[in-house]
C-alpha cells in the first residue's frame, strides 16, 4: 500500500499514521518528496488487513494498493496458457473452437434441427438455455429440466458437448447432471454463492463478464471458481453497459488482449449477446478471432423472428453457415486450425 | 409496438410484415410518412410474444415497444404511495426513517455500543451485514449464522428492527428467521432465483440498484418481489457505475424524484455505498432527504479505520451523531417528521 | 511519482529503471516489499517531465501520479471560499442566486415576458442562448447577435445581469460585448483555445463540465481560466453521460459536496439540462441547495411546446413561480438568503 | 413522430393534442391500442419545428422520432463507399492504409527519423501532432507552426502526406496550409464552429469520436462537414470513456461493422488513443483490419519512455516495423491490398 499525506501534515498527524500502519502488520517506508510525504507499507496486502480505511484519516490524501489481490488465475502464476477439455473438445489450443445454438431451447424440434446444423456447419459445441433470466417475471423463463432433457438428447444424436446456464444455486446438481459446461450469465457473475457452487462440480465453467465489471473484479470472480479447486475455468466477453444505445451492449474486443496478458484462462467471444443484432455478429467474429479469443458462442435459430426470447440477436441456420464460411481466413491469419 | 419500415419497402415486403404481425396476435396499422412506412401493432404486449424480432428482418428499420411490463410496481396500478412496517416502524409515512450499523458485524461489543449509539442519535432500524459478498475470494466474507445471533441479541437490547443482506438462495430461511428486512444487495439486483425466495419469506426487501441498471430495470426487478405476493418492497439506491474514479460509485439521486413518479413503493438511498467515503456522506443525506426519499440507510462503525470490511466509507458513532442534527433541519423542510 | 516494478524483475532491469529516473530529473527511493519492489520518484511533477511513458517498459507494473496538476483552483491553493461578482450580484456569498431564462432566445415578446416573470419570481440573473449548440446542423442554431441585443433590452428593462453562450472563439469579442456572464457548454468543456479566450476578457465563465468529464479534468479545464489570469469562475454541473436513458443525462449532484472539498470556486447547477424533463427540475433544485450549491440555473419559457429548442425541459412561468417558493424552506435550511 | 398517450386520457386532452400536432404542422394519425392511445404525426421531422416538447404535456407519456435527422453521411443517401483521396493515397479503396508518426512533433531529428521509419515499413501517411489539446495547462502543448513546418519537411523527404490536428478556428488557414488531411480531436468533435471552419477549407477532415459519443451523434457531427460542401469525410474511432479503467479508454471496435452500415463515408481507427497502452496496439489493429476499417493511426516514436506527450501508448520504431508484419494476413483475409 501506498499512503499519501496532504501537504503540510504535522508531524504528530504523520506518527498516528505510522502506528496506525504498524499496528495493522505493515512495515512503513517514509518518503518526504517536494509537496506530499507518501508512505510505503511493506506487507502481503492479500494476507493483511487492508489500509484502505486510512483513507477517512484527515491527514490522508489517499490510499493506493499495489498488489494484485487475485493470484491463481493471473499469469504470474501460470505463465503458459492453460486448457479445458470436454468430452475430447479442447478450448484454448491449436484449434479454435465455436459454440452455437439457440438463446432458448423451445422444443425437440427447434432444438434437434438446430444441433445437426451447427455441426454440419463446424461447430464442435451445442449451446441452448433451459433456464433463463428474464428482465420481467412475465417473460418465457425457459423449459427447465425438460429443456435439459433435449440438450441431453441433442447431444446424443450429434455428439456435441453440452454448454447451458446455471442461474439457480438449488439447481446446481439437476443442471450438472445435464450440462458438459456450466455456463455463469451477465446478471450473476458477482453471485458469488452460484460461482462456489458451480466450481464445486468440477464442471467447466464459462464465466460471462458482468455487464459493468472491470477486468479487475472479473479476474477476482474467476478466482472465486479456481480457489474452489476448479481449474476449469473460461471467461467470456458479451458486451458492457455503455452510453452507445445503437447495440443492447457495446461489445469490448479489446479485453481480448487484456485478459491474455493477465491470466492464463481461455477466452471466448459472445458477439450476440454482444451487439443484440444479427446483422453484426459476423464482423465482430472476424474481430475477436484476429484478437487472439479461443472460442465463439453464438445464437443460431432455425426462425429468429419467432424465437421465445432475444430474436433480434440470433442468426438463422443459413446465415450460420455463411458466418462460418466468412470467417474461416480470419481463424487461418490467426494461427488457428 | 411500433414497427418502422425502411424507406423504398416495396409492397411485397410490406405484406409479409404485415402478415407475421397477424400471426403473433397484433392487429396492425399502417401509417405513410414522408419518408417511412409506421405500422402500429395494437395487442396485450404484456401477453403476446414480442415482435422485437422483427427488427433483424432486411425491410424492418426499428420495433419499439410502447407498452411498459411492469405493473404490480407501477403509480398506474396503484397511484396512492405504499408503505412498509416492520416492528412498529413504518417506513413511507410522514415519519422519515434512518437505517444505521456497521457494513459488517464483527463483535458482540462492536454490535452493540454501535447500536445503543445510533438509537441514542435518533436511528430507527439498525442494519448490519452477517453474509457479505466480497469483489475476492480472500476478504473476509462476515460471521453468517454468528452475526444474524448478535443482530438478534441488539435487536433484544435496542429494540431496533433489523436489516441485513441476503445473498444466497440456501440461507433464506436462515437469514429470515432473525432479520425484519431482507436487503438485497447490487451484485445479487437481478438474481431472479434469490429475488423469488426472499419475497416468499413475506418479509419486507429491501431491493438494492444493480450497479448499472437501468430505472426501468429496476422497477422490473420489484415486479418479481410483488408477483410473488410481497407487497412490502423498498428500493434503495446506493449508487452506480460510471466512469468517474473520484468516488467509488455515483450516487444517483436523480433517481428519487423518478421513482416517486413511476412507483408507489417508498425509495430508501445509501449515502455510504454511494460513494464510498465518509466525508460526502452528510451532504448526499441532506440532497436524498429534499429531494423526497423516504429513508436513509447509512453505514457507522466505532472505528471505522479499524474496519473489517470498507472502512473508508463508514461514519464514527460522533459524527453520526452529528450527522442526525446536520440533516435535522431538511427533514423539516421536507415536511417529515 | 510511483513506480510499481514486476515481480522477479532482475536488479539490471531496476537499474535501467532508476537510471531513467535520474535522467527525468527526480530522485529515485527503492522500497522493497513482500512480493514488488516499488520505486518513488521525487521531484515536482508539475515541472519535470511525465515518468508515465515508463509503463511501456517491460520490468513496469504500473506508474502512479501522486501530486494533483491544478493549484490555482485548488481549496490548497485558497483555503476560503471565493465569490463571483456581477452588476452587484454576488455569488458564493450568503445569498443564493438563481439564474433563469430560455432555452434560446426567440423573440423580443418571449424573452421580455419572460425575464420580467422569473424576476417578479426572484430570480437576480436572466439566462438566455443566442449562439446555440446543436446536434444536428439542421436544427435552429440561436438568433445570434440580434439575440444578444434582446438580451441587453431585457438587462435593460429588468437590470438582470445577463449570462449566455460563448461557442465560438471568433465571437468573444461581441459576446463579451452582451454578456456578464460567458458560459462555456458541455461540448466546450475542453476546447482549451475557447476557455482561454474566455478567460481573457475577464468576465466570469460559468464552466459547464463535459458530459463525461471526470471531476479532476473539470478542475484542469477550470486552472485553464484561472491560469489566464481570470479568477472569476464557477463550475456548473449539468449531468453527466450514463448507460440510464429515462432521462437525457444523469445529473450527478454528489458532485457539489466534492467540488466544495477540492476547489474554492461557486458551484452552481442546472437542473434542466441535467434532465431533460421538466417535471423533475423542482426536486432537483432542492437537492443542489441542499447539497451546498450557490445557484441554480434554471429553463423557463412562457410555452414550452413551442420553444425552438429543448422544449421537453423547460418550466412554464407559472410552474417557475411555484418552484421558487417550493425551494424557499430549503435554502433557509441550508442557512442561505 | 410517435406520440404516446397516458392510459386513461380523457377525450378533451386527446382533442388538445390532436389540436397541437395540427398546428405544427403535421397529420395526426390515431390508433388506439389495449391499454393506450398511440399517435403518428406525419411529416416531415428534418424540416418541421419537433414535437418532442408534448412530453411536457401532463396527457403524454413519451414522444418517439421515426426520421434520422442525417442524410448526406448516411448509406440511404449515397449506398456506394465513398472514398477519400489526398496527394494520390486513396483512404477506402481497396488499399488498405496506415497512418503513423509521433503522438507530438518535438524536434526535426525526432520527426525525420520516426518519418523515414515509417515509410520503410509501409506506413503511408504521417501523423505529428504540432498543436496539442492537454487536459492541464501546465503540460506541453505542442510547437506551434514550428511542428507543422517541420512535418512539411518530413512530407518532401518521404513523400507521405501529413495529418495533423486542428484544434483552434483561428489556427485554420495555418494548419490548412500545410497538412494534407485535418484531424479533429476528440474533445472537439462537436465543436460545431470548428466543424464547420474546417469543412470549409475542402481538405479531407478525419473526425475522431468523441469521447461519450454515440454513434448517431458522430454521424451528425459528420453531417456539420458534409452539408458544409466537403464530402472529403474519414470517422475516426479512437475510445470511449467507460467505467473500465484497465485502459486509458474503450476501443469500441463494434463500430466499425455499424458505422459500414449506417454511412458511405471511410472508417479509420487509432489504437494508440483507443488503449494507451503500446502493448495492446498490435492485437488492436488486427482486430480492426478483420472488422473492416480502411485504415489505421498510430503512435510511433524513437524513444517513447521521453516522449514530451502520452509515452505510454507509443510504439517503437522497431515495435512498428514487427507490427506492420504482424496484420499482413489479417489485411490479406480481409480481402485488402
Amino acid at each position: 500500500m501506498i499512503i499519501v499525506l496532504k501537504p503540510h501534515t504535522s508531524k504528530k498527524d504523520e506518527t498516528a499514521v505510522l502506528r496506525e500502519i504498524r499496528k495493522l502488520g505493515y512495515t512503513p517506508h517514509v518518503m518526504r518528496g517536494v509537496a506530499r510525504t507518501v508512505v510505503g507499507a511493506i506487507g502481503d496486502e492479500r494476507t493483511h488487513a487492508s489500509l484502505e480505511a486510512l483513507s477517512t484519516w484527515p491527514q490522508v490524501e489517499s490510499v493506493m494498493p499495489i498488489q494484485k489481490k487475485y493470484k491463481l488465475v493471473s499469469r504470474e502464476a501460470h505463465p503458459c496458457d492453460s486448457t479445458v477439455t470436454t468430452r475430447g473438445v479442447m478450448i484454448g489450443g491449436k484449434k479454435f473452437q465455436v459454440m452455437a445454438g439457440p438463446c432458448s431451447v423451445e422444443s425437440e424440434d427447434q432444438l434437434i434441427r438446430t444441433a445437426v446444423a451447427v455441426k454440419e456447419a463446424g461447430a464442435t459445441i451445442l449451446r441452448g438455455g433451459a433456464f433463463k433470466p428474464r428482465t420481467s417475471p412475465y417473460e418465457f423463463q425457459g423449459l427447465g429440466e425438460k429443456g435439459l432433457k433435449l440438450l441431453a438428447k441433442a447431444r446424443r444424436e450429434t455428439g456435441l458437448p453440452v454448454v447451458t446456464e446455471l442461474l439457480s444455486e438449488n439447481h446446481t446438481e439437476l443442471v450438472a447432471e445435464y450440462a458438459d459446461i456450466l455456463q455463469i450469465g451477465t446478471r450473476n457473475a458477482q453471485n458469488f454463492q452460484l460461482l462456489i457452487a458451480a466450481a464445486k462440480t468440477g464442471k467447466p465453467i464459462l464465466l460471462k463478464r458482468g455487464m459493468s465489471m472491470r477486468v479487475e473484479e472479473w479476474l477476482h470472480a474467476g478466482e472465486y471458481i479456481v480457489a474452489n479447486n476448479n481449474p476449469n475455468l473460461l471467461f467470456c466477453e458479451r458486451g458492457i453497459r455503455t452510453f452507445e444505445n445503437y447495440t443492447r451492449n457495446t461489445l469490448d474486443l479489446s479485453v481480448v488482449p487484456i485478459l491474455k496478458r493477465e491470466t492464463h484462462a481461455p477466452v471466448v467471444v459472445d458477439p450476440s449477446q454482444g451487439t443484440g443484432r444479427s446483422a453484426l455478429v459476423t464482423a465482430m467474429c472476424k474481430g475477436a478471432i484476429a484478437m487472439g479469443a479461443d472460442a465463439l458462442i453464438i445464437e443460431v435459430h432455425p426462425n429468429p423472428a419467432e424465437a421465445w426470447s432475444d430474436g433480434a440477436q440470433q442468426v438463422t441456420l443459413e446465415g450460420f453457415k455463411t458466418l462460418m464460411q466468412d470467417i474461416r481466413p480470419f481463424i487461418t491469419a490467426a494461427g488457428r486450425e
